[in-house]
């Protein structure tokens, strides 16, 4: 399955992978899980929303058993990030039918539509409008760098822009839904396990920092007369770096824009965002306080106006307790070894639907702790033993 | 003459001027000098390399005077810098007319093409070309932002391009040049002063730095785990910032680039650009080593990789004390007051031709310090007194 996969929108400059929604790397993927779904025998559908769907059994039935991710990809992303979790889906169910498994509740393989947001700017697209979690009228505002409008993609891309919206019946009908990633971190690396299993994903909010100060001459503008945002800003990214590891959270400021941006120019804007994540709301709290305090310090200081904007706020998303507990039994049947429970920073699918159906996460290793690159990474083994773990957890799930 | 000159390629929504070489804005000034020149009966020429040239007497005879400086301008930039010092070379000859002044020595007017270097990204094309400083070779490799070359932007305003090339025996005609300039500091306004004489122009140097760490997820890259150059860059902005306070000088981070540049993404390389100037060479040079030292010492400690490449520098330009001294004289004649001598950060026409023949600046008090800006002012005042100032001196030199 990986040797079809693997070559798909992947640029040979970087070794990364350029899987946009509604791209035709992104329709290859597609055709590929189309092809993987027939090949299996499986009752293939595309939803409203453009998300694919592969069955066993039949899902009016309800009470299904559901396990997938996603196929598309950040610009120059690795190669594990969502594909794992599909390839590892139809690898579950092969493992299964090798066993001779007996399902006794429908079992779905789901590849979500756009949940990077790599294309238009908002991430897991397929399944926050399936969720209700985006409106149809927010969802046709979105557009790509090229000024193209999402339902003109879709359109271009053979999906009825007009049918998407929230779908509520087919939610109802899953019982369980099962997403298995590479993690985005060394947790499991440094424990010592090939798999984990979820526990929440942390809250995560974006805000916008803007420094206003003066334009001015670089060559004859004494430093005293100045009001240069770009020291301002500095602090302010070694603040952030500060209160992040106080509070044992993340704070990155990894995107930045320059008014006029020139080289003999005192910029009068630099425009910084703040990327943040803490285990909980309280210490996300503390260190957005932390921050903003000594931004607003350094700036009175320095005649330089700050304004703070949160641009997006996710609260903490807490997998089902009882499906994860559950998970950890069936993980533990044969060896008796406990499963370690990790939380994550990164968003998914999968937290996106836990408001709707009873949810979890399996994590396999990644030694490099590398996400979002081409040096994203999982051995062989520890891709063996996700799908085994996978195999497990449906093999229990869709036995009554 | 202001009345005429004001509205072109002024910005409505900024009120800064987009005056940029080779451009209709550009040719509207030009034809705004010619008929300036005309108007007083003055021989109007364009030199081979687009500079425009009114003169009194003819400058075969040798030893001339002249005065002039530019009427292209930086993105957005005020009304000043550049026009200030050919309005006044017309309004100067005017007051010699007025006193009924008698000229020994040939005088000229000059306008020199692209001093700014805002749409090449190389300062004073005009001085450099005539002056042998920039070949012909380099000039034709010179393209804008939209990708025209210099040589088709040239041809298209009616410049022939293969005509350009330096010309000695055009400089050689030249026994003194003096340019009038508003000032861009405060120096004369803290001082209480209207019109100062410059000293010298600082040496001044770009810097290109390189921060090169490795892209990874914002959100699930612990901080112990990353290659993050942004703090780096923070820290090395504000060592710029303290290494210049402690040597007098300035340095300035006004451009950066990062990659990949997104919210959620930990930055793969930080570029930013140090612009600084200091009174000498040993100044600058402390600087330099105490920020990339700085700089250094912090990304070793944060497995940053750093580059520094030297983009560009000018050494130290000391204008010609004869011609300094003989100005300082001329100007306190008939008050008896000192008049300041000051150093600058800017470079200047007048700064390439000091290589070729004996050059002066003339500063005129700009309130607001302010420069590149349209917030760049002068009051009529202190104008009046720049023009008087700048007859006064030609009126000296021109008696033989």
């Amino acid at each position: 399955m990986w040797a079809e996969l693997l070559p798909i929108g992947r640029s040979s400059a970087s070794g990364g992978y350029r899987r946009h929604a509604w791209t035709s790397a992104d329709a290859e993927c597609r055709a590929w899980f189309q092809e993987q779904a027939e090949a299996r025998g499986l009752a293939y559908e595309v939803d409203r929303n453009g998300n694919q769907w592969a069955w066993l059994g039949d899902p009016a039935d309800g009470d299904a058993v559901v396990t997938g991710s996603h196929l598309d990809s950040v610009p120059d992303g690795g190669a594990f990030d969502g594909p794992l979790g599909v390839v590892s889906a139809f690898a579950a169910l092969d493992e299964l039918r090798f066993r001779n498994a007996t399902f006794d509740r429908p079992l779905g393989i789901v590849n979500f539509g756009d949940e990077e947001g790599a294309r238009f700017g908002l991430a897991c697209v397929g399944s926050r409008l399936a969720a209700g979690q985006l409106t149809v009228e927010q969802a046709h505002l979105l557009t790509d760098g090229d000024g193209i409008s999402l339902p003109k993609a879709m359109a271009a891309a053979g999906h009825d822009p007009d049918a998407i919206g929230a779908d509520p019946e087919r939610l109802a009908r899953i019982g369980a839904f099962v997403e298995l990633h590479v993690e985005q971190g060394r947790a499991l690396d440094l424990s010592g396990d090939q798999v984990g299993i979820a526990s929440s994903i942390w809250p995560h909010g974006r805000w916008r920092f803007d420094f206003r100060g003066e334009a001015n001459h670089a060559g004859t503008t004494r430093l005293v007369d100045r009001r240069d945002p770009m020291p301002t800003y500095a602090e302010t990214v070694l603040a952030a770096r500060r209160e992040a590891e106080l509070a044992g959270a993340v704070a990155t400021f990894g995107k930045i824009s320059v008014e006029p941006n020139g080289v003999n120019a005192i910029p009068s804007l630099v425009r910084g965002w703040l990327d943040s994540r803490a285990p909980g709301q309280e210490a996300l709290d503390t260190v957005l306080a932390g921050i903003t305090r000594a931004a607003r310090e350094y700036a009175d200081a320095h005649g330089i106006d700050l304004d703070v904007a949160r641009e997006s706020f996710t609260p903490v998303v807490e997998f089902d307790h009882a499906l994860r507990d559950e998970l950890g039994r069936l993980l533990g049947r044969d060896t008796g070894l406990t499963v370690p429970v990790l939380g994550t920073g990164a968003g998914h699918d999968a937290g996106i639907l836990s408001g709707s159906v009873p949810t979890a996460m399996l994590f396999v290793r990644n030694p490099t702790g590398v996400s979002h690159s081409p040096a994203e990474s999982a051995t062989e083994d520890d891709c063996v033993a996700g799908v085994r773990a996978l195999a497990d957890v449906l093999e229990g799930l869709t036995r009554r």
